[in-house]
């Protein structure tokens, strides 16, 4: 096992099946958020391509690739988590169905190519980089959560590019940042057409969007039905339980 | 009893207080829409000034009075909406508090004056013109429930024109819309703060959107705990029930 781990990573377990990530406390660990937009978006079971922004140690491409046989292109800018990625893609002997790269989202469009993609999904930095202020934060953390490098018009920018007609834009943030992303999505020729909110608990304000478009689709947005993290036992949710730990589509 | 009515009207009570509302089942009725904004709206308690626009048949007005001291001006367009709610006013005694006009939402700020007033409520036809098709719907409710005389847009400039800075705008409205809406408010200097969705029952898609604005207002958006109209016994929720029934703030 040592040789795929550096460090203090950890080879932790996704879902049921025999999926595996390497995460590590202090450089990078994915969230339940990444869990979330990969049981969210609409991906074509049988072929296609996507690509999934600001992957961090690839979570959701590994998580995306046990519910479609598209390819999926995943994009990372800092080195240390591209690294961690693709260890994690190699022990599970996912490496003709995933490709992981190093590149900035701003400017990745050019290497992938224009209107080529049929679903972009992305779990971008959520806080303003003047929010950056914990000084503990580790640097890879704060990179992956703060939008020091990337803000999320320039990420919904690239999605936009990297769109086919038709194709899917699918990304979790929080919902105070809704209008800032339905107009990004807006003026990038995405359209807003599905919504869920997520409640940590019942009576409690929703802390997390997941919000999918369509490039170029008719106005027209749906709410799904309302997401709750835990139960009022402070555990997971069933519907929670079964997306971390695998119930099948 | 009869001196109040005409035709088939009739006189239905709101809430556990005295209150009470002069309908029509073939006029016009008021929807739970109008009580779910009633409720959902921030009023000042003891003093200011409220404008509620397309008012129907009286009912956020009426729902209102029984939450705030202060004075609400209800505006609507068809001669036959204000005469019913007008009478609704004076059986309830309420004509200090509520003032009925029949007016055009469109030009209606002109008479009202600019930037003088507190809160704006609105539950605005849904429906786009086109949609009014069905040559059964009587023309009372084709006109108050679609865009045949007013527009989204045109509804929100008026709230703008209306508010003073820091007043609050609230909706209702149908999901499908929220874009419209939001894109509408901010047009219009009205910050979107505040939304909560509405579903039919647990499990289903939402079907009503409450939304308030502030005008100019930080940005920064709350989502507020789902609404359930309906239980698993397809009775209505406790928390619809206190709103129909009355269970006092």
């Amino acid at each position: 096992m040592e040789q795929w781990l550096k460090d203090d990573e950890r080879l932790d377990y996704l879902l049921a099946e025999e999926l595996r990530i390497i995460q590590s406390p202090s450089v990078f660990s994915f969230s339940l958020d990444a869990v979330l937009l990969s049981r969210f978006v609409n991906v074509p079971h049988h072929k296609g391509q996507i690509v999934d922004l600001c992957a961090g140690n690839g979570a959701i491409p590994l998580f995306l690739s046990a519910r479609t046989k598209a390819h999926i292109t995943a994009v990372e800018l800092q080195d240390r988590l591209v690294d961690m990625a693709s260890r994690s893609v190699k022990y599970n002997e996912l490496e003709e169905q995933i490709t992981i790269m190093q590149g900035d989202v701003r400017t990745v469009s050019t290497d992938l190519g224009i209107e080529k993609y049929d679903v972009v999904t992305c779990n971008p930095p959520y806080f303003l980089a003047h929010e950056a202020s914990d000084k503990n934060l580790k640097e890879h953390v704060k990179i992956a959560r703060h939008e020091i490098y990337l803000k999320l018009d320039e990420m919904i920018y690239t999605s936009g590019r990297l769109l086919k007609q038709g194709g899917k834009a699918a990304y979790v943030h929080r919902p105070e940042r809704l209008l800032d992303i339905v107009m990004a999505m807006r003026a990038n020729r995405i359209e807003p057409k599905r919504i869920q909110l997520v409640y940590p608990k019942m009576g409690k304000e929703a802390n997390t969007l997941l919000i999918e478009g369509i490039k170029d689709g008719k106005p027209g947005l749906k709410v799904l039905p309302p997401l709750y993290v835990y139960g009022d036992d402070n555990e997971y949710t069933d519907e929670v339980r079964g997306m971390l730990y695998g119930d099948a589509e």
